[in-house]
């Protein structure tokens, strides 16, 4: 076959901490004790009440397809959750059940961005964000941002960048890698800059749940002219479940509702049901434990970096991760990264993976390891910052 | 939000027996007995094995992420199956665990089809097909195709058919809605026409396994230069667990690797433990046991359809579809599939959602039930037909 891949495809970047997680992998086959502070998934197994409901669906056998949006039940409850969390109302016709958010990512741009139109997102950012948008030949601009702004893009950001080609802008909160939350009225300046300029607003909540000290704010408190993007994967615990949600503005319903018996057919109907339990008064007390736990590893990990001579402008507000400038310590984060992995045996996300400002200069640490495994990890990486 | 959904929606047809079924469940709800005959989903439950294998994951606790491409075990298993069952070896990189045979289509397009390239297809076929290709901003040329190829594409139609922004060519067999096979030497040489183009083949091989009287032949047994559609849904009864598979070319192992990263993460680990149990000898022979049970269906619809009037050109040869001309009774199939569920609570489904040859005339008779319930369907179509 003469045939080569799509031309998009070339846009699609491989992840440079597939190499650090493929060299973690050789070493721990050789026998090497390996500390793993790279990867996005919380270390806690699926809370009981979960895995109980995914169990007694399994046992009837009957695992078959659901309504392409989702199971009714399970739309109501989130609809619900929207209600007791944030004080916030959302049509349940509006939510739609996905196979993670990388699901509701593909349906809420397959919906919305036309080839050549561009999104604007932050840099530094979650590369698979920008992937999505390679996938449907739109393009991104990224926009710097900086501690001024808590690594978040801005309505005088947004303007500033705003072309003719531009979609709509994307706004994670709490951002991978950064951690930092955008402030709710900065939120909504931005959701109103962007629905005044006629665009697409998205907001990536998956983090939501995980965060400290404050609550996070859905875009939904300020309109409805939204898509948010959220997931079952963090804060509940269902990684390798891969379930998630996407809530649309109305007048998306009847295109996402398409899009969705075409390219889904249906989320797995075991994780649904399982998800059913999410919302348990059982469930959410061990969610709080578990966010608790979250919190005292910021702040151990925090603490450490900081002695160590990393510089953090802004202490990370949520999600599990923290991204630390190395400056001090290298030009090449990636390079430190590889080599701290040979020398120390513990594994982290170079910056590249998350944009280009910088991003020789920074490092991601994710706290989805116990203190214990953490209190090595610096030890081990006080030595090798020592020894360089 | 003046955003409009993305133009490519547009060209994404909704179902139309998403009618008949809102209209079979609105009849139920009133407590009316419908017969569902225009689902393509078996009755039967998940064999045990599989079952019992997703339950015994669950019950660690530790649903996560798997690598991108699935199980390492799993991918090994299918090839191992390949050659097993068709005597064709594959590399187990070449094979990527989806979720369901859309996550494949979604892939092998993603990962081949550029913007405002062809594919061709028969008409009929399968609708969510060319819907895929209009995610990717391409196009779908139909081929009126007849019972003179068994509803399938051939290498004269190909090279008839073919233009300078064709980029390829689907054939699904066992056909849904025709349960057709495409004839093993027509498909070496529709695969061959297709490599000496510089095109891509694509083989939707989903209903392999529910075939009757003859075995099937993959792709795979004529080229390595083919995607292969695959599914742990029909023939291992897996619907709900939205797993599946798919085999590409050497050349675009790497692309559908980054794709498949960015687009799922991974397919949901449950379901792919589970499907490490789809091989095992006790549930080979129980889905043996079933296929036999289809063939007995089939037997019997096939002869009381014709026994009514209706013409069946060929007898199908697999799948659970009967796709029957009712030109004796009706000029507009959608309206006899909806009045005859209205009179007589039997759901079908109408021939314009698989194409537009003959589609008026054409109805889609699904044996996912018992032959009681079914022979039930028949007397009330026989009543219908004759009151009408």
């Amino acid at each position: 076959m003469a045939a080569k891949p799509a031309t998009r495809t070339q846009a699609i970047s491989p992840f440079y901490v597939m190499d650090v997680l493929h060299r973690a992998k050789q070493l721990e086959a050789l026998g090497r004790d390996i500390i793993h502070m790279e990867i996005g998934e919380p270390d806690f197994p699926t809370p009981k009440p979960i895995i109980d409901a995914g169990i007694r669906l399994l046992q009837t056998g009957e695992v078959k397809y659901t309504p392409a949006a989702g199971l009714p039940e399970l739309r109501a409850k989130i609809a619900a959750f929207y209600r007791q969390r944030y004080g916030v109302s959302v049509a349940k016709e509006r939510i739609f059940i996905t196979p993670g958010a990388s699901g509701a990512f593909l349906l809420a741009l397959g919906a919305s961005l036309n080839a050549g139109e561009t999104l604007l997102m932050a840099d530094p950012c979650y590369p698979c964000n920008s992937n999505f948008v390679s996938l449907f030949d739109g393009k991104t601009d990224t926009v710097t941002v900086d501690a001024s702004t808590h690594y978040q893009l801005t309505a005088p950001l947004i303007r500033q960048h705003w072309t003719p080609s531009t979609k709509g802008v994307l706004i994670a909160s709490p951002s991978n890698p950064t951690g930092t939350l955008i402030a709710p009225d900065d939120l909504k300046q931005a959701i109103q800059t962007v629905n005044a300029l006629g665009g697409c607003f998205y907001s990536d909540e998956i983090y939501h749940g995980l965060v400290y000290d404050q609550d996070a704010v859905t875009a939904l408190a300020f309109s409805n002219d939204v898509f948010v993007i959220n997931s079952f994967s963090k804060y509940f615990g269902m990684t390798g479940w891969r379930i998630g949600w996407l809530v649309v503005p109305d007048g998306f319903v009847e295109a996402t509702e398409k899009l969705t018996q075409n390219i889904f057919i249906a989320t797995s109907t075991h994780s649904q049901h399982a998800a059913l339990a999410a919302f348990d008064d059982e469930t959410l007390k061990e969610l709080e434990r578990r966010c608790a736990e979250f919190a005292a590893r910021r702040d151990f990990l925090y603490k450490h970096l900081l002695r160590l001579g990393f510089e953090i402008p802004i202490k990370p507000e949520g999600a599990f991760y923290i991204y630390a400038n190395c400056a001090r310590f290298t030009e090449d984060s990636f390079k430190f990264a590889l080599e701290f992995l040979e020398a120390e045996g513990v594994a982290i996300t170079p910056g590249k993976d998350f944009g280009s400002h910088e991003a020789h200069h920074t490092l991601r640490f994710a706290y989805t390891t116990s203190i214990d495994k953490m209190t090595q990890a610096m030890q081990r990486l006080e030595r090798f910052i020592n020894k360089g």
